[in-house]
């Protein structure tokens, strides 16, 4: 056993950060939670991993990225959703077919996650199975956890990144195979959104899942144009949702990026079927699509976590995606004549943080039994300091200011990564 | 002469972005730009500087910054402008007394400015002159040039952070004195907002830069409450501007930040007046002050720049408040139904350079005459590339990406800081 001692900055829950000055996390020889401590009683008998006066956050979760579009952040913002997929990322996602390419760029992206503090992701692949079989080693190597989906998609696409229904088919199942060996990243259902497949293919999608007890990840309702290229596709449905409830994807643990244009009808079958929403609030402003109303999502009751949607999104550090949502959600408290609140550090934080981490394994915070997903923060070289700092000040100037040089030690699964 | 060698992204006009591959930057011993080569040719009798592959950029301006409000980058974020200016920053000004504290404090503020590429400022101190004067050394010793006010408030303050009328006036005089030691950082009259000045001083200081041939910074029609405030304050007038031209300080070169409320009147009064707009985007979600139509200004004829309003804005760093003005300008985008349109990248960079170093020399672009202001930036380690990138991609992605350690050359006033 083993006490990671410091400042612990623990999200209970939406409101509530728990700040425990000179704390400790008592944790077991798998890195798993036994206890948070108040104090460390001076004759501890456990081996003490002193951060002294450094925050002790938790890591970072990145619930919706495209891997493959690492390449591009930062290109083509000057287009719409539709355009920009044409005219960069199928093309851009082509290239995955190149194993080595895919290796450079994937053990890049890992890294920087890591680095990042973002512990634990749910994510995009491309269609290619050797290349998402890459990455998933990429990230075990790299100490990055959660779900990878190999992306399904048999029509509306470029010549170059094109697989038929039945290729998609048996490249999932080959695919599903090779996941077996993987220890901390797993394997997720990925329709890329309706337009992209057959209802033959959503089909064996759906079935699927179910049979082998998958989760799903796909979009939804991100945008004006592309909510009605949905309903021209599928005229017997009413709502995008829709499409992917015909087909038994609607279901507990179905993450859905983006949710900008869900209605209230949208929002209530969100919620009456565990459907999680994932806000990824740069790249909804990046590609105009609008502003999801997170906090509506909230009143509601649905799950809500945050996404980078690298590379719609620019910025891959989930702080920075922390800080988006908070100034996105503020767009929206100005819009709605300061009467829709925005969203307080504290909740942006849980949405970035112990929101997602539940996903994963069921409990919020530091709670017992779950294992270790923490980031240290050095936050001693921010600004000269005009007082002493209250913790919650600190842990606010923290969200805001923090760069990747400020975490000096990420924990993921209970393991110390560095 | 020396040749400044590499690949050239100059900000010629509002939309136009001329690339040059492999060109040059011809300067004089002063560090004066006497010409922008499209090639070099290879018998050139001239020293080369050679960025080989590297981008060469103009360094960025910071139009709206308060120096004393460094310390509290990214804390209070939850308060909106007057509770945040009473809760935070007139405590945290005050601190400014303390000479030791402004050293430390603008010692640090100066580097990273120039260290994150910003060459030129125009700045608000505090009240106090001796800490201004400090202020103004650091920058100079930095190599950081432009205006800096010491801030004008003889009402509506707190007790530590307290100016009588008459104080006030000598003060300033006193401060105009010292600064002509100064080579490249140049005193700006700066009465802190209409409530803070009593009519008696706001006449003084528009006398006294008529007199003295000094520019005049100030706040406009930020937030709501502060303009009914205004109004309240000053009932002979229809709007906030008026409460500034009353005094003879509504005139060429007049810097008014935020103006997120200014309503068609007003921005034709800024129009007819040459008073400048420094539209502080970062700050204003911050803030939920609202998102300035720089579109509508634009369109008007209006002149634009921008500034991070450290600390109502959290990001120091110029590149990240020119990704601030695209994504606040998406915002008008969505909101006008897609027809207002957004900042292209390449007129946001205008608004964080070209348009600004205009402000300080008379023109636009590395134009012949001025003395250099520029950066090299490395954009090599970014992520690995799917094909060869265009100037033009590269330069949207420097934007999106750059950090300072992307910054590895610096140059100001004609002078190579680093």
């Amino acid at each position: 056993m083993k006490i990671i001692k410091g400042n612990i900055v623990e999200s209970q829950s939406l409101n509530n950060v728990r700040f425990i000055k000179d704390g400790g996390i008592l944790i077991d020889d798998n890195g798993t939670i036994v206890d948070v401590l108040e104090k460390i009683p001076s004759d501890t008998k456990y081996q003490i991993e002193d951060y002294k006066d450094k925050l002790i956050m938790h890591s970072f979760c990145d619930m919706h990225l495209h891997a493959p579009q690492y390449p591009m952040v930062g290109m083509g913002m000057d287009l719409q959703l539709i355009d920009w997929l044409n005219t960069y990322t199928f093309k851009n996602e082509a290239r995955f077919k190149d194993l080595d390419f895919a290796r450079n760029v994937y053990h890049r992206l890992a890294n920087e996650l890591i680095k990042n503090g973002t512990t634990r992701v749910v994510m995009f692949s491309s269609l290619h199975v050797d290349a998402t079989l890459v990455l998933m080693e990429e990230l075990e190597k790299a100490g990055v956890t959660g779900y990878v989906g190999k992306v399904n998609m048999d029509r509306n696409s470029v010549p170059e990144l094109y697989e038929s229904t039945e290729e998609s088919k048996q490249e999932t199942l080959r695919w599903l195979k090779e996941c077996k060996k993987f220890k901390f990243v797993k394997p997720i259902i990925t329709p890329r959104f309706t337009p992209s497949c057959t209802n033959e293919l959503m089909e064996f999608l759906g079935n699927l899942a179910e049979k082998e007890g998958l989760f799903i990840q796909s979009h939804l309702s991100e945008n004006l144009g592309e909510i009605e290229w949905v309903h021209s596709l599928h005229p017997d449905t009413n709502q995008y949702w829709e499409t992917y409830d015909k087909y038994k994807m609607w279901k507990d643990h179905t993450l859905m990026a983006h949710t900008v244009h869900s209605n209230e009808r949208e929002r209530k079958a969100m919620k009456d079927n565990g459907v999680i929403s994932v806000h990824c609030p740069d790249s909804n402003v990046n590609l105009s699509s609008g502003v999801c109303p997170v906090r509506t999502f909230l009143n509601e009751g649905i799950w809500v976590v945050l996404g980078s949607d690298i590379a719609g999104g620019s910025m891959l550090p989930m702080y920075k995606n922390i800080q988006a949502a908070i100034k996105a959600s503020k767009i929206n408290y100005i819009r709605s004549g300061y009467k829709d609140m925005f969203l307080s550090v504290n909740e942006a934080y849980y949405l970035g943080t112990s929101s997602a981490h539940k996903y994963f394994d069921g409990k919020e915070g530091f709670a017992t039994g779950k294992k270790l997903h923490a980031i240290v923060v050095d936050d001693s070289n921010f600004t000269p300091s005009v007082r002493e700092l209250s913790l919650k000040e600190r842990f606010e100037r923290a969200i805001y200011m923090m760069e990747k040089e400020n975490i000096i030690s990420v924990y993921s699964e209970g393991r110390k990564i560095f």
